[in-house]
């Protein structure tokens, strides 16, 4: 009987980390841990342990580690933080098997964590590309990992690539899709988006069609982060269809991304548009199934859009180089240029695209986690093509 | 003026750092900054930091992070603790790139501070394999940093297939090797290493030949430390000639060393062997110069020993798959194989190489350090082969 | 020359904290440094840093210390960050005296660590009493103290009482009443309140009299916060003259008392309030003095009141057992209560009192900087009445 | 059932924690949490926490919070670690008393971990008097707890003094008699100390008397801690009988006194002398009892010493103005002053005293924890004179 320890580390994240939770949980031959930690165990963000624990997970261990300020060097001392609470619930738990879920900046602290207790560690989403402190945390985790579950089969080639055994990368694709493919089995919209989230702004009429966006400061160009959410706003701020906008996580600069939303609200009181916190997976993606598109560069215009072929205006560099599906086209930070091919690739669907799974990583993965031999120590395997 | 800001975290890496120091020093577009961490700045690990000190680098910052129990969560939780305070640090020295040396364990903390605060790292002797803890840290910091300066070719070009843009790799040597090549201007033993050096255990005569020992304890295999080190104390309890014997640096496991050591000593009483805490670094080059050899799994067998000559009995996993020269032989963790492989191939001199460079290490470091691009986002190379 | 550090820790203390580092800054034999920390660099909680910087003060170094969830587990948690931060910081600093204010949680993160450097430490505001973990902390600082500033006649003797040295023990009055006396001499209200402050509520008429509101949340009554500031709340929700309330720091609760009034505004829709997150202090005491009464928990309504006379209304135990003047009277925490002591208490102005000092506070607290004897080690004054 | 939660932070406390830990243990109303932390959960100490465990005691937590270097700065450093790591576990275990054990300084680090956490503390040893940061930390805690458990009827009526309500003050004796009470019904010396405990130096027979030294680092005399030392080693340079002496904990300074030890046997080679690092305790006080007395500045040979009635030397400043029993003479840290009272007042036992209790603390203390009212807010006393 393996005990897997499940890290979940944001409500972002969450929506990947369920289906994992869900079939560890249902495996015969595995134990569920489970251990919530930075802005997954804060109210602010949406208390994603709390979601989890609505859904049946048992939280096992809460780790407090996010320092206020949300600036570069709280950043960094939050990540020191969490490798120490780490260590501690860990050590206590002691799992057989720690994993961890793609490449927030505090994702590397359960790495350090585990891999420094010699606790096996296997990583989901490893293997893809973006432009951004993500892109060092990614691949660093790989190096740190023992054990690849990616996303897409190229992210799986890059693995081995860049050293690791082919024999412990496994292509599952993502579990995101998994939610996808559950939630479109009843694709209705059967909640007033208002009544249950709230959130500020007027109320626009959602009938005569929509847009979502979601835009995440990003870290390696810091300075130029309030432009950047400002260009987006001010692309939309007479878009003729309903704006419904999700704030971003806990990152350095979410701050900045909060002032200039309230300052472009108080300046243009938009009618047609909404901004909302966080609203339950579910709930988002039939949202989203509904759109007539997503803007900005969130991660669920690439994955779960491509599945659902809902069309995918990315904006800016965070997603950069990140490999897309058909669903998708770019535009830089500039207003003329996203509300430009906002007008031109908005509406219909696209095709729907199997480059992220088809729904089974979850259970896939757990049976890996289950099944694939134990280990801790590794070499770069470039030493056994000698 | 670039302000290059150089990490010192362990008294064993000071040989390969005190080159690039020297030559930052005095390179004239470039600012030297210093940081001491971890076993550097304690006594107990023989005080790095006081070392540089008498050779005239001033040290800027020195971090306490070292937890006392040197076991794995400790380990764990003062990397922990480094990661905060480095991030600190660099926040109020502001440096424009920062440079860490190898894979000891505690310097992924600056690698992840100096990241997340978007300060440009440099890494010297990323690329090579072993087979330890060391593996995971050694990679993970290759994809935490910027600018690379491989020992080997082999290790540059490994750097390179790991994903890293080819412009941001500069095979320089290995530092360690500079100091080789000052000392050897100069071989005479010109000091008494008793008198000199204290440790404990009697004073077998040099001058009928001896060899060196410098074995640490392997972190992935942490139960076996103390029968690793066993073996290698029994292989030479009765070795005919003198036995010079170096004690482990502050990682988990090196209690156990300690305690493995005692407890022959007390019941051998080997007369033919005496035990060192630490030797500057040109004392123990002399000193490994004029032997016949060293046994162990020091990293030093393999490099400085490399360009000198000096046979070397490499034992059990911890250089596995290391790239090694026409120097060395390896035995397993049996005091049989052991002695058998000392008694084989110790003696004289086997043919130099210039594998690890040819001495000039340092100067092109600083070089690069002042000319070459300064960035702190990256990519997966691999995008571009596209 | 001495080297003063001046520590401050939140926006509150502001006030308290100026005319000394006014007064150390001007003395010739002292040298000021000044260190700011906790809620004191956060902008969600006002920035106190760049408030102090805007009136000519020079941060030393900057502290960031609090963890968010604003739980009683996180408080404790960042007051172990903070000894760790500040005993670094106070050994890059190394002053002759750091200067303390008051009770504020947070602050006795500071005096361990300048205590545990053998730093001799001055505290002002100790040997008061309140009904709160304050209690705790301020007796426990005046534990760890070598030099005393209290506030009041009754505080210095309690001090010595409690086992100080009369001799380190120096009744000086508050300093926020040297802030009171420098602004009385231009009382006028200057600003639009509305303009300058922003904040969230309707604009209420102030010119036909006013109140304000300061309640803290009480961290031993840590269940009942919420119920608490319903209370006030809705003891105030039809009165009749405006009501200008004033937001709670960064606390164990702080999370809870922002929630409760954002429901009560939704439900009420008040026209006769108005919500402020914080203000300039000459500001807030001018707003005060030409107030007709002041409803809460705050400090000001006992201190900076007293000397001006304006009436207050104390709510619950937070100020439970506070030494107060001839303005203040108490209510429960019970709407009815409250209401009915603003309605009968609140209106002109009480006799103006000099128990907290008569406006020379900071420059009587720079002179025994100056001129007191330094020690840091001390003994139970008891042992010399034996 | 209360849940008491018993904390050990030193080997040398463990004599006082242990009858405390019994008592809980076998109280019928409670029930016992047990955290080890700092030098207790340390090899290089002692590991007291084994010590317990062979005792029959459950450890519930490990805090490892030690830095190394045993400076002032990483004491400093150590306890703020401490309070983070004691809040997660409280948060943890959510004892409804939190057990302390006098006044080194980690033991303020549960202190404030509990207070913070709205956890009754009661405090064991508080309200007496010494020379040393112990004394700034002593009093600090009893400003922290709840429940005091003085060890002395001087020390309760001093606790009252400070301004605690007397009904939260218990005099109960100090635990370590109850041990002593316990040994010396059977005070035969049924072991061979240095077969059983090691120890360095040469093996002086005892059976012609012998003294005890213990003398610990003074750590607000920092800078002469190691001529304080070698003032005691020198006066006993030439001491006609056995001297066994005892090495000090972990302390700012303890390496300082390790030298100064090492140098003084290098040159003395002294073969009446015999150094231990530790003893467990019974064999501690059997050897005490049957000595000719102690010298140096241990709390043992105030305490301990007094209800036996073995003389005792007390040296230098770090017990000043503790009260003493008539077992008890005073000398500076000054060689020839030392030694004559050593000659002068070491040699037959003096009149044994109850001032420290009659060995029934232990079960006194865990009764008032069962039975006591459970409060966490509090107010000076004095408030109730008025």
């Amino acid at each position: 009987m393996r005990k897997v320890c499940v890290v979940l580390t944001a409500r972002a994240s969450y929506g990947k980390v369920k289906p994992i939770l869900q079939a560890v949980k249902d495996h015969p031959e595995l134990e569920l841990q489970f251990v919530c930690a930075a802005s997954a165990v804060l109210d602010r963000y949406g208390s994603a342990d709390k979601m989890a624990e609505a859904d049946g997970f048992k939280v096992d261990e809460r780790i407090y580690m996010v320092l206020e300020a949300e600036t570069l060097l709280t950043s960094a001392k939050s990540t020191g933080l969490g490798v120490m609470d780490f260590a501690s619930a860990f050590d206590r738990l002691k799992p057989d098997i720690v994993l961890l879920m793609a490449d927030r900046y505090e994702v590397i602290a359960p790495a350090i964590a585990a891999s420094y207790l010699n606790i096996p560690v296997a990583h989901a989403q490893g293997g893809e590309v973006s432009g951004n402190i993500d892109e060092k945390v990614r691949h660093a985790i790989t190096k740190l990992a023992d054990m690849h579950f990616p996303s897409t089969k190229l992210a799986a080639e890059w693995i081995v690539r860049m050293g690791e055994d082919p024999e412990t990368v496994f292509f599952t694709g993502c579990p995101s899709i998994d939610i996808v493919k559950e939630v479109l089995k009843k694709p209705e919209l059967d909640f007033d988006v208002y009544k249950k989230y709230g959130g500020v702004g007027t109320a626009p009429d959602l009938s005569k069609g929509y847009v979502i966006v979601m835009q995440h400061p990003v870290t390696t160009e810091y300075s130029d982060v309030r432009r950047q959410v400002k260009e987006t706003l001010y692309a939309l701020s007479d878009y003729p269809q309903a704006v419904l906008w999700f704030w971003p996580n806990v990152d350095a600069g979410g701050d900045d991304v909060s002032k200039e939303i309230r300052s472009f609200r108080e300046l243009k009181k938009p009618a047609h548009m909404h901004f909302f916190k966080n609203m339950e997976p579910q709930d988002f993606l039939r949202l989203l199934n509904q759109s007539n598109g997503i803007i900005g560069n969130s991660s669920a215009a690439i994955r779960e859009c491509s599945y659902m072929g809902v069309p995918a205006v990315n904006v800016g560099n965070r997603q950069l180089h990140r490999h897309t599906g058909p669903n998708v086209t770019h535009a830089t930070n500039d207003r003329a240029d996203i509300r430009a091919k906002a007008d031109q690739w908005l509406g219909s669907k696209k095709p729907s695209s199997d480059m992220f799974g088809e729904g089974t990583a979850g259970v896939q993965i757990a049976d890996h986690l289950a099944k694939a031999p134990l280990r801790f120590a590794k070499t770069l395997h470039y030493v056994f093509d000698r």
